[in-house]
């Protein structure tokens, strides 16, 4: 095989061969295939598409360029829970302990967070002493005592995804199908669950910016997904307005929190009651309506809360931090930005909202990067809310005083407010299985 | 400007501006910007294509990538010709002393073959003791005195060319109008003449199948020369019939001389009389048949032969190879191939007959390969011609008998039989001025 007539032939827009696809994926990860080839076929693939065999087997092959975890000696179900990225997405925090206190197994491994997308791993860090590094059999250990545990993900797992992922971050393939679908699904199907249930993402802090493309995104990774075995479901949900009221890392901890005790902002809670619910589902808990009361009960009885405690414990957190979150210490400084004019908040740039953020230092725009973990924004105003020239929308949190002025100005141009009131958008735009 | 903005750019079908265009062509001579950047936007440009203005600007900037040629001190109008490559096109060698016998200068750059076309040094090679490495200035004094000198490429010439040229050619990114308008001729303007001939091949052996495409190829060449301030013209010819008789670099040579003899074969002799008038029309000797009568009289007289000797005298060769032929060796091996059934020749796959010849000995497959200089392959019987079984339809020749085979089953498929006699197509399909 030559990697010339593979690029030749997708460029003229022929479908590969499994084959071919493997050849690629091997290659490459070995490095006998160079970047500008690799950089050539992703340009083609980006125009041209894969169909649903051809991602398929791309995945597979991105799933198998490395090792492959074997949690074989968890006892009991394994699930997981995969969001395609979002601003203030703090529902691994919430959902995991939920579904780990009611008997399911979670052994997730997690990402930093690049660019203006935060990263659970940054948040949990943000406890003191909670360590994500932790060998694999103690990893496993924790999660047969305590039914979860947290941790970074292994450098090993998918390699071909890193170095695609790299490439095409600098090449402009990155809003590609089948390249996000092998991408995702990719690195999931390296780790041993049993269920997938992933949140896709849909508007403009996403990948996909419209509903219709989050589906089609989802329902191909719900397929591929089921050819590997899994048991899976997808919800999309709205990437248009950010989930909850807190960006950054230890803002959204104690956001978590306070909706595990039962006292999170209505958005948040909804969506992480429902995946939930869904994953509890997949696993054979009972009914949907069953197991939303499950997770519903979790929160009341404080167990969830019990059990979040409990794995910052097993990691070498404070757990007292967990139990009593003013202990989170505060940010040096803080500063409010005000509406500058009257209406509805009709709409935000969520993306937008997540650059503000990474402008406090709550975010990495290289991998060297260190992160501020008191930096952040709370919102005081979301989409819907009405306004006046000079109510409080956001409170600004850093460690310094010096990246006010930026972040205040991204917000206040992500913000657009009109005089009529929008109509209720539903969080929850649908549900693929 | 950032490379990423650039590729997202051509990428979504927009313009690229002349400093884009001009900082990404700096950069990646530079270094500065790595391949696979190169490589995808060279993808990008493959599917969206660029427009003239783009296109023009790309040129520009390729021709100013390196050095540029000063030939101010040659006296007189110089001239050039350059084809797009074809199999068997020995036209340089019939036209250039054609029209340096007539007054104009030829100070000519040329380079060797690689894969299926040959190239013009490695034919000049084949004549005993011929040197085409020559220092610029001893080269000017030579066209100075006899009114031409063929040498190899420089190799600073529009460095960005060979740099994306070779790039494209493993990235399948070759096929490209603006990407192969803005090779040709960001090489050809960074050489010093005055007029240019273009002969843009059309056809199997060639970078445009199609008489359209070809036409378009010539149409932004020849403008884009115009907005330099050259004199432009351009010819397109099929190339679906090898040109001549001979394909392999003595075997050419000894074609060309007989054809500066007025022994060569019609087609050969029509399309170099045709592309010299044209060349002596844009130097202003005279109106076009006033031309083409000047062309035909330096062959009857025998004065473009005599030039052609004396070039090859100055640049170190035996002048007396050019004056008598039969003095080049001859191959060691050769074999008749003959046809396979009755009926007439309607069309060859002039590119198969590349490759036979190649596969003789007579090309390269890599920059390092060896060429056999009496390698190749003498047509008995060409397009339109009645053959029955058993009709020699070839002589190949070759320094070693192993590749015969080979090359006679290529040969064989590339030609069509039929029991219909094809209409015969004119050699110029069209000129563009």
């Amino acid at each position: 095989m030559r990697m010339y007539d593979i690029i030749q032939k997708k460029r003229d827009g022929e479908a590969l061969t499994e084959a071919e696809i493997r050849w690629f994926i091997d290659g490459y990860v070995k490095g006998e295939i160079p970047d500008y080839q690799a950089a050539a076929l992703c340009m083609a693939i980006y125009f041209r598409g894969m169909n649903l065999e051809e991602t398929s087997a791309l995945t597979f092959a991105v799933r198998d360029s490395g090792e492959r975890l074997d949690f074989s000696d968890i006892k009991g179900l394994r699930v997981d829970k995969h969001s395609t990225g979002g601003v203030g997405d703090k529902t691994s925090l919430v959902v995991a302990p939920i579904v780990a206190s009611l008997g399911v197994k979670v052994a997730k491994m997690s990402g930093r967070g690049l660019g203006h997308t935060g990263g659970t791993i940054d948040k949990l860090e943000s406890i003191d002493g909670f360590k994500t590094d932790i060998p694999v059999e103690e990893f496993k250990g924790i999660v047969n005592d305590i039914g979860i545990a947290i941790v970074g993900q292994n450098a090993e797992l998918a390699p071909a995804d890193k170095l695609l992922y790299a490439l095409r971050d600098v090449t402009a393939t990155v809003d590609s199908l089948p390249l996000i679908v092998s991408s995702i699904m990719g690195k999931k199907l390296a780790a041993d669950d049993d269920c997938i249930v992933l949140d896709v993402k849909t508007g403009s802090g996403s990948f996909m910016k419209t509903p219709e493309k989050s589906r089609e995104l989802a329902e191909w990774m719900v397929e591929i997904g089921k050819r590997a075995g899994k048991r899976m479901r997808a919800l999309i949900t709205d990437m248009d307005r950010p989930l909850g009221n807190a960006i950054g890392n230890s803002l959204e901890v104690i956001e978590a929190i306070n909706t595990l005790k039962g006292e999170g902002p209505a958005d948040l809670t909804e969506l992480c009651i429902a995946l939930a619910a869904h994953i509890l589902e997949l696993a054979e808990k009972g009914t949907y309506q069953e197991c939303e009361e499950m997770a519903k009960k979790a929160i009341s009885s404080g167990i969830a809360l019990q059990t979040f405690a409990n794995m910052a414990k097993a990691q070498g957190g404070n757990a007292e931090w967990i139990l009593r979150p003013e202990n989170f210490p505060k940010a040096k400084y803080s500063y409010t930005v005000k509406a500058q004019e009257s209406g509805y908040i009709v709409g935000v740039d969520t993306e937008s909202y997540g650059v503000a953020s990474l402008l406090l230092g709550a975010g990495r725009n290289t991998k060297e990067d260190v992160i501020d973990p008191t930096a952040g924004i709370y919102l005081l105003a979301k989409t819907g809310d009405r306004v006046e020239i000079g109510t409080p929308i956001a409170t600004l949190y850093s460690g310094k005083e010096s990246g006010f002025a930026a972040a205040e100005e991204r917000l206040l141009k992500a913000t657009r407010i009109s005089s009529q009131k929008p109509k209720d958008e539903p969080l929850i735009l649908d549900v693929v299985e």
